[in-house]
């Protein structure tokens, strides 16, 4: 029980990310696992222990990968899109029902409402707090919320709204939903907010540094993928603005500056202030909710992975987060359909290696219809060179 | 002096062929090296020691190769082409002057005659056998040749004349050049052979296995490449049955179904029961040249690599021979190109890990353009690894 290799089989912790357009999490994991026991048995060390952690960025997908490590089925619930149309759309709970997770592009994702002409004025994320409110209803302690692929720019008042919040106009009326009502705001009514809205910890996986307004706030960098059009960008970037003065005047902070707040179409905006919502990096908030940090304490290698393995990288994506937790000395191994990232900048973010699943001359095509074997052979690779190594 | 790692610096023996295409041997060595030690500097072992070996599989590239290992430079003297043409080739004497080395296709070669018609017919081996002779002159103890890439089918006739042996006809007179004579062959006179000629040990390097007639013999096989129609082919296959046969009667060794005899357009035939050469792979003879077996005898860690790591490399060309003189429970770790092998296989030829250089979707053309400094990162990851797990 203290760690020495000598004294107890070998232990293999393998977490990758998935590998966007080909293997899922879950998926890659198990081919990472197929290629370790491979090398494992071919080196003679077949009592080596495997265990598998698939993860997730906060992006899509991390519903399914965390729900996959709690070892529970995602719910289904009834809820609207971005547009207010209903759909049915999934959370989970953990299976000692203590922790809620929602993937908001369950209910207002951009490809759901890709089948109409945009609205980037009026998309809102008043499906995702209807998923929350059911969450609060089950007496959760702790609601993890990733926001990524939006199609909302409503500062997360479609949100607040959903739990009970009451956005207000001059006239003491309800402000129209989405953007565009956001300049009309003079007051926030949280009387009839959900009881417990207030009272669970809150944590918002956010993966991008843009500031709330301005040039590279949430509208003028988002707004066009969202279908906004300049005006609309100018439009969307006033209403956060006045927003974000609002809440200042409500709660005493200001939202303005702080990094990550134009994220999801601002939805920080609301979730700080009015709900003590903290942002944590997504493949933070993923490790947190699978227990990775006590998984990989023990490890003699670390195995993680991801569709591309490069600069973005290390801005905290998976593997990084990865290296991070497994402990000193222990090597961590990435692999990934592409390694662009020089020798020494892997090293640098505490990577021990990154092999790509490349064999040589390959098209995107060939390496993504061969994923699961290609990661599977590498990994063999990597894991025979660890074991004759060590 | 015991070998263990605690004791000394870590020993890292690079020995790689060339990568075809894009790398010399020694480019790819040196490029090896380079993220060999990057990586021993960024895991702070900047004392380990790297130990250069380049290598060769028998084929072009193989003179340069060995004669870089044995800090010579190749000399330059007059012989023939394949043709009978007058031309410069090198050849190489160890530094202790004991050991010649000949790679046949720098007289004999095919690119060297492709400026003219083929005349599979004429084309002989006449002017390694200058080479040849110039190195018995030299008094050497042993002589390797290297045999690939030639234009001739002549049995290894040509060199046996240019040393001084009379193939003659019925009539006592000496036959034509080339694989046209063979058939006239009534009696072989040595009587004027080189005096060194059977006293020296001659190494022949041979890579393919083909018998030296039949549908799988030198003409058969290799006769098209040469310029050999059908009707040529015809009669060169005849022609070398007939010198065996002459051949077996004046020494009673039958090389008709020796394997490897059809290599070079048959010049086993006579160089084996003529001079008593022995054949040994391409990738042996190189590495007796280079005396790899002390260099890797107390290596931590050796590297190889070639431009495609496939199922060719299992019979016997650089990777896999280094891996059978790498010290047991010592990595092997092959950087190729293209790694085509399936990971058990790998195991299974006594390389432990191949990895190729493309680190992502990629051309051919992207990868020979980038090959040095890909084969320098992959290299750098790998050694990383290595000695993370070390």
């Amino acid at each position: 029980m203290n760690g020495r290799p000598a004294l107890k089989p070998l232990t293999i912790v393998i977490a990758p990310d998935s590998f966007k357009g080909s293997l899922s999490a879950s998926a890659a994991a198990a081919a990472m696992a197929d290629g370790a026991r491979d090398a494992a048995i071919a080196l003679g060390q077949p009592q080596a222990q495997i265990t598998l952690c698939p993860m997730a960025d906060g992006g899509e997908g991390t519903l399914d990968a965390i729900a996959a490590v709690w070892g529970v089925e995602p719910c289904t619930m009834p809820t609207v899109d971005a547009l207010g149309r209903s759909r049915l759309a999934r959370y989970a709970r953990s299976a000692n029902g203590r922790v809620g997770l929602i993937e908001a592009a369950e209910s207002n994702g951009l490809p759901l409402v890709a089948d109409t002409a945009p609205q980037p004025q009026r998309a809102d994320t008043f499906g995702v707090g209807l998923l929350a409110w059911e969450l609060l209803d089950q007496n959760v302690e702790e609601i993890l919320l990733c926001i990524g692929g939006s199609a909302s720019t409503d500062g997360g008042t479609g949100l607040l709204a959903a739990l009970g919040a009451r956005f207000l106009d001059a006239a003491g009326e309800i402000v129209a939903p989405g953007g565009a009502g956001l300049a009309q705001i003079e007051s926030i009514d949280l009387a009839g907010l959900h009881p417990h809205a207030r009272a669970v910890r809150w944590r918002v996986a956010v993966d991008v540094n843009n500031p709330l307004c301005g040039p590279t706030g949430a509208a003028a960098v988002f707004g066009p993928q969202k279908g906004a059009a300049p005006s609309d960008i100018a439009e969307l970037d006033a209403g956060l603005a006045h927003l974000a003065a609002i809440v200042l005047g409500e709660t005493g902070e200001d939202m303005t500056d702080r990094p990550g707040a134009g994220a999801a179409g601002g939805m920080p905006a609301t979730l700080v202030p009015l709900l003590r919502a903290e942002l944590v990096p997504g493949s933070t908030l993923v490790a947190d909710a699978v227990g990775l940090a006590d998984k990989i304490a023990n490890a003699n290698l670390v195995l993680t992975g991801e569709g591309s393995f490069d600069s973005q990288s290390l801005g905290g994506k998976v593997a990084v987060a990865v290296a991070r937790l497994a402990p000193a000395g222990c090597p961590v191994v990435v692999i990934a359909g592409r390694v662009s990232l020089p020798a020494a900048d892997t090293a640098a973010s505490g990577v021990t290696a990154a092999f790509s699943i490349a064999g040589g001359p390959a098209t995107l095509d060939d390496l993504q219809h061969h994923a699961a074997e290609r990661v599977r052979d590498t990994t063999a690779q990597a894991v025979a060179l660890f074991l004759q190594s060590h």
